[in-house]
């Protein structure tokens, strides 16, 4: 198996792309027209009416639809948590991992109380593979090894988890998808990918993952440094993957892409998805219009790489727990604002008079 | 009728006040240990952890509920409109009050997006009293008069609304209450009960509104500025409320009251919702504890508010429209803050482990 190159399917997919520019340009006239001639005053919706745009524009429609999201937790373990870099020993990604299949982790009581489907996959948790009727099993290895000393996959276990990823991605009926991530070490995975797509030094990237001390900070700082030096300066997004990144990130990088190529809206959740989903513009750009930062992570590299992606989060609540939780958050601002477009009236149909 | 003191009501109700001090403390501590015992780093939920105590201790329970949610929308006409202080007509104010009920408004649309319940209030639309099954007629007069010249509303009228709006948010088993209002001049209004009650100068809290224009501003800031001097000074909650008070607002600052004695969650919306809490507090400071600040308008006077009431919203989206839209949309956060407090495994009971 060889690299695969998605760069052109979520572009052809992604609607209105090779449309003609003009047809667009009156396409999102119209749908901006639609939204000042709801009864509200111009603009006092604020944000939920340029989300309720930015679906409109996803569906190609006047009356988009935005009633079933999903949540899919991707968890795999990370052979740079032999470095220490992490408050948690790596069992607990095991242990997390049959925590969601009982229900019992904040995704999936988030999940339940919002009213999203969940589904979680094993992209590669080390140890014994769990068989379960609610885990989707599409492991890739027995974790990834350490990036500190060598590449965290292989070219072809790359290929393969962006592969699986997208099919997950493709999948269901829902119009929008929240995806999250579990497994120890991750943050440092994702410090790295992102040091190595913007071609920052990794140091401004670090923050305390789970709740490292200053102790722990300062190693894994100097961990993730040393890991960066192995392959100094910026990578392309295939081999930053193949060096630094985790089976359940880049299998959710594969996720992001599948589900905009399928015209899903993508809610991406905190600092690792956003990784993920910086590392999926990089290969397919075209998914950008697909995309909405759900919040702003207490984690501090999220913050940098929000700013790379000029992207705006419609939530900061303090949340650094990954598992799609922000993401989830902000799933009933996409429904309220594909409704208000759909179901509000317009001051003529309702017979509401203008500004004086 | 005379001025109802409602300074004991939500105080005796708001459970835990009456408690010793000691064991308040200890169910505050117990709280705390349940939400960072949860299969979490400790405080990586964020907010949503701070409103998952904040409804434990209105409950005073491990186990919250916030299953039911209902917008009480309060409409009402404003003497001061006839100054020119608004972007729209003021029959705007009766044609929304026909499009709520016909469905048609934001709040509408988005109380049904978002699983809440909705009611509509007359508390005193100008024109003939309008009959329907799905309106609560408690209205208090024709509009109220315009305190550009003279106090908005009598003694009497002021009482009658507060009363009416306390039966009103006593109502209902939900755990959660919003309360938005329509009246077209009644940013106008709440700029005026905001001065008056902090003690300000009322420039510093008049904004655009519906969307005035900077001639419109100029005007409004004017009209207003000579409609405080009426009164030189900081007034008390009653005077206040008399004096430049509307009766929807009001109504809607009753009901928080009305609502907080009942023990229920009260997410406070925009500007003009704020005001009335702030109003509701001046009464009772006791109702504090069930308050909920559900966003930050971009109305500028909202931000002098919230300030003074040492509050920080969960939400920031540039929303203006009141309605109770912004309230409706911090409803999820809440629901998923209680059902994470109640549902969420602990690390003892899924046998994950801690730091290491």
């Amino acid at each position: 198996m060889t690299d695969f190159d998605y760069a052109r399917e979520p572009t052809e997919q992604t609607v209105g792309k090779h449309a003609p520019a003009r047809a667009e340009a009156d396409f999102e006239r119209a749908v901006r027209d639609a939204i000042d001639n709801k009864t509200k005053p111009v603009g006092a919706l604020g944000r939920i009416e340029s989300l309720a745009a930015q679906i409109a524009l996803v569906q190609q429609t006047l009356e988009p639809t935005a009633e079933r999201c999903k949540l899919t937790v991707f968890a795999a373990d990370h052979g740079i948590a032999e470095a220490g870099v992490s408050a948690y020993p790596r069992e607990v990604t095991r242990q997390m991992l049959l925590n969601f299949l009982a229900g019992g982790a904040a995704a999936n009581v988030m999940a339940s109380a919002l009213d999203a489907e969940f589904a979680l996959v094993d992209a590669g948790v080390k140890g014994p593979e769990i068989r379960h009727p609610k885990l989707d099993s599409q492991r890739i290895g027995n974790g990834t090894r350490n990036a500190l000393e060598q590449p965290a996959m292989s070219a072809d276990q790359c290929s393969h988890a962006l592969r699986a990823g997208q099919a997950i991605g493709r999948e269901g009926t829902h119009e929008v998808a929240c995806f999250g991530e579990m497994g120890i070490g991750n943050t440092s995975s994702a410090s790295l990918v992102a040091a190595k797509l913007l071609g920052q030094p990794v140091s401004g990237l670090v923050g305390r993952g789970t709740g490292l001390d200053d102790d722990g900070l300062v190693r894994k700082r100097r961990v993730l440094e040393q890991a960066a030096e192995r392959t100094p300066g910026e990578l392309d997004p295939h081999t930053t993957l193949r060096q630094y990144g985790g089976f359940e990130s880049v299998m959710l990088t594969g996720a992001i892409l599948g589900a905009a190529a399928a015209g899903k809206l993508v809610l991406a959740d905190g600092f690792i998805a956003t990784v993920s989903a910086l590392a999926a513009l990089r290969i397919s750009p075209g998914a950008r219009g697909n995309l909405v930062f759900a919040h702003r992570s207490a984690e501090p590299g999220h913050a940098v790489v929000l700013q790379a992606l000029e992207a705006e989060p419609l939530l900061d609540l303090g949340l650094r727990l990954g598992e799609g939780t922000g993401a989830l958050l902000a799933w009933p601002l996409v429904r309220a604002a594909a409704a208000m477009l759909r179901d509000m009236a317009s001051f003529d149909s309702a017979g509401v008079s203008g500004r004086t």
